[in-house]
């Protein structure tokens, strides 16, 4: 189950839009690169792909703070509701092991899932600008976990699209910063957590400022007038 | 965490469409009934719907074949895929109890969750029809679990939407059959459970050949030509 987070590519993409795509990557290899450099190369980026896009099942997650993990907790910030008690260092546990019972200052619970709001031609667009985690330039992240009220919930699959897209640009802004903002967004309302999403990010450090403007412009949308508890956790390695 | 099932009315209604709304009700009394009557009925109507349709939490629910439970069940049927063992007794347990270890021949979970393809004009429609569970008269019941493709699941939001409820009418079929079919949805694909639904059903013996109608109905639609697996169960009390 540790397909989804993939093997390292066998080759290092600079983090540029440029460059993300297979067609983009062949036309702008220096010179000199043979034949078949280029076309293993490209085999190995479309592996990367399969492994990022295809999720068969959805992927069980744990986000377990305590003294262990690869990720340095820098800060935690309570931006609504409840904060989350302080904590040295944060593990990302996935596949089964995420169900069993870990040790932790805290420990919150999620599942990658199906697309809820996307439609075919957003899907479209984001498949060629997503990029997958742990890139080795991604050396800080966001754990943002996220309360929607009740009003939120009791709203129609048609009202929360209207809010979410229509009126938020939620999936529009977020593309802006495609690709040097990675993300994987973690159910966690129908497993009885504290809260309805974790939301992950990995960017490096050129595109902090990048990611302080997206989470700004986020919280100012009309979605966020639903959201009832949140708090944002500062990673690095 | 009981309370979506809810306390029995403190009056009966027959199971039958022209009845089942508060005005329906207010406007079919006998001659004789005191207005005073009139009003209470009115107002335990209401605190049942309030029981019913405000959910503010997924309900974690349990299916618990083997010796045990209300409902006896009559026949396991694989409509697609690999079928169910066999067993006797059927129990279903709702809350923190249904997260605990439990004992039987099979055990499948899920939770209640928020309206995934339904717009507002369809949930008007839908809550004055839709009845509570455990009715007295409601007898037999049904428990159906689903799974379905990985094509299915890879379609975006617009796409499984337009199949669901342009093509199939799901939204639609169903409401025909209500109030007389009671019913209630639970998620289980992110549970990592082995089936993605578990649809459960309650009707009064009378309208067996209607629900039989209806199952049918649903399983010719577009939607069903994504379900890998179903298995048909069918109990009674």
């Amino acid at each position: 189950m540790t397909w989804v987070r993939g093997p390292p590519s066998t080759f290092e993409l600079p983090i540029s839009e440029e460059t993300q795509t297979p067609q983009g990557m062949l036309n702008k290899r220096p010179p000199g690169v043979t034949n078949l450099t280029t076309l293993l190369e490209g085999f190995a980026r479309s592996i990367d792909l399969l492994y990022q896009y295809s999720m068969p099942l959805p992927l069980q997650v744990a986000f377990a703070a305590g003294s262990s993990g690869i990720w340095r907790i820098e800060r935690i910030t309570a931006v609504a509701g409840e904060s989350l008690p302080p904590a040295e260092r944060l593990a990302v546990i996935e596949g089964p092991e995420a169900q069993r019972p870990l040790e932790g200052s805290w420990i919150l619970r999620g599942t990658t899932s199906n697309e809820r709001y996307t439609n075919r031609e957003e899907l479209k667009a984001l498949s060629v600008k997503q990029e997958m985690l742990l890139r080795p330039r991604a050396t800080r992240a966001a754990l943002i976990p996220i309360r929607k009220t009740e009003a939120w919930w009791d709203l129609a699959q048609d009202e929360r699209r209207a809010i979410f897209e229509e009126q938020s640009r939620h999936i529009g802004i977020g593309m802006e910063y495609l690709p040097a903002v990675a993300r994987r967004l973690h159910h966690s309302r129908e497993l009885g957590e504290p809260f309805d999403f974790l939301t992950w990010f990995e960017y490096a450090p050129e595109h902090a400022d990048a990611f302080e403007e997206l989470v700004r412009r986020l919280r100012s949308t009309a979605e966020w007038r639903y959201v009832e508890r949140e708090v944002d956790i500062r990673v690095s390695r």
